[in-house]
């Protein structure tokens, strides 16, 4: 994997889905995250590369999940078997604790949060590929979670459309750790340019 | 121009744009509609489409503009002159009066808003394709705001995108009768498979 | 996983990459691919899918990965690493064998073939969604190579774009049993509403 | 309308549709065209914004029409007015001179043209986004045919996706000047960030 130089002008980093529903004790889902992802560091990891693109003044956008609101799916002929899912636990309840984010991930003045996603891709059917475009980027660098569904896909995507991605392994998790290596050494390498740790990101980007 | 007929389950009515900004006396863009939409009927034709769409049980669709909230596009580096109109007048401000939808177009329970879209086209970078897909729906009729600009636009995309278009031309509006020769005359035909007036698309829903 | 039944006016099947390079002997990526297509009897399977199809009136389309041309990728700023793999490699090059559908996979009079995808989607840059729209489509039956790359791939962006997926697990194959198994035991049970064997397959399209 | 400066390296040269179909005398409909093209010296202009395009080492992208083909609309349910209109007249058939490029257009090494749109926008359903992004290009200089159909379906796509685009407004041409004027003067400006001469934009990309 060749070694990736970044622009800072061309370079965003993605934020996806820090819900409290995700990754904060308490929320609904954190208990089947909880072993990969403090093995992992991962929150943590994220505030520290959130921090670093700060300080370096990257851009910062936001890939967030749709947030449960009722009705949402009532009227589906046709729905994916993870939507479903989501719809049966109320994932990401708009309203609640649990569809906000945790609070180091609160977006900052002049931060972009990209309209919801209704599936596991930031950019499906939402203005992330626009807000990126506008703000000139080409250079993506992520963190977030799930690794094998919404991060993967996301990765997945971005690739699709042209994006050169970056993937920092120790800032995401995944349910099991069969799940975070079908994603991060299965698939995510044919998708991302540079898969690297927290602590090469954060010297990367600190030295731009 | 062949005639359409239309299957019920594959039918689906969108409406766009019908904020009070356009519409309702007090709008900021009212005094510029105004001429047009009332020489047009406009409104109350929209209301005769909408209630026969509902009564036939043709699945309802809102195809909603962004509504400015402040910081939306400061950190832009790439705007388009119709979004730097919208952002210098504010247009659809969020929290606003003229923000929402004119009180007639209240959106039911069972149909849906999609996700607001930046620039006209109902389409880009929201998810109208996805829920328009998740009901099965191939056919659209089409009212509400403005010509030339949104309704144009979103049925450009409609046709892109494989949907077969009716365009009622008299639930619509512009600014002035060229915008809106331009739109109807000119344009639509290519892209629309019928321009029917409320009475005619009221007759053929009502029969479905 | 609920068991889905197929209305044939709804339903195609969708055959993604069935190219000599992979799945014929003298392909250049054959003898990566063998051990675990013929474990699978994947080509046997699929021709067995393709022929139920055709028999039972299903609409088919054919999702092809871009033909390698000189000069396409030597001018690109951004390039996913599978893409530089294809590159290197020149797989599927234009005017050879190799870039031509195994003989049992030439497509039939009015079935569709979809423009060639540049990474790993069916859909992505293509028009393999308004082909499906323009058809009626909502139902995909999903076979073809490689299952952890252009299947996953192409099956997720269905799940996202809103089409009901089946995939038929014997009727592809990967590079390893690890790579294989990321893809169907561990991905695409989030996006296809169906996981069946060919067996399964032939018996509900042939009652159609 | 503020002054558009270009950078070299973001900046591209889109042409689109120079079929013989179009532009030569003998093409399919030249006649219909042949009016406006003259009055504008809309091939002339064409040429020499390309060949100054090419000197200014601006890069190159074509955006060609779909080339009919036999059986290419004959399973459709779903098909646009102007997609029938096509078919009847089978235009730019592919194996044909009306399906080539003019002469002066011919696609020199490392120009690249997109994958053939079926409708009118040349990003619909094709790759044109994907290699724009691939090359780095924001900023888009636009020419060719026909004004009201796939030139401002072109730019209004453009501007929806986050392109700055620049319309030269004398290389391009139309049935008459009624619809001319719909594109050039009621609806392009809402989306096109300059609209100029091709005196103008030749002595812009002359000093990059």
């Amino acid at each position: 994997m060749a070694k990736v130089t970044y622009k800072r002008e061309l370079t965003a980093l993605l934020v996806i889905d820090p819900y409290n529903d995700f990754i904060s004790e308490g929320g609904k889902l954190w208990d089947r995250l909880k072993a990969v992802a403090e093995a992992n560091a991962c929150v943590p990891h994220m505030v520290q590369v959130l921090n670093a693109a700060r300080k370096a003044g990257l851009r910062v956008f936001y890939a967030p999940h749709h947030r449960y609101r009722p009705g949402d799916y009532e009227t589906w002929t046709y729905i994916a078997p993870i939507q479903t899912a989501t719809w049966s636990r109320k994932t990401f309840e708009y309203g609640t604790w649990g569809g906000e984010f945790r609070g180091e991930f609160e977006p900052q003045r002049s931060e972009i949060v990209a309209l919801e996603h209704w599936c596991s891709s930031g950019f499906a059917d939402t203005d992330l590929d626009l807000q990126l475009k506008n703000h000139g980027i080409h250079q993506l660098i992520v963190i977030g979670l799930i690794a094998h569904t919404c991060v993967e896909a996301t990765v997945r995507f971005a690739a699709e459309l042209g994006y050169q991605v970056t993937m920092v392994k120790d800032a995401t998790a995944d349910y099991s750790d069969e799940e975070m290596h079908a994603a991060l050494d299965v698939n995510v390498p044919n998708y991302a340019s540079a898969i690297v740790t927290t602590k090469e990101i954060v010297e990367s980007i600190s030295s731009l």
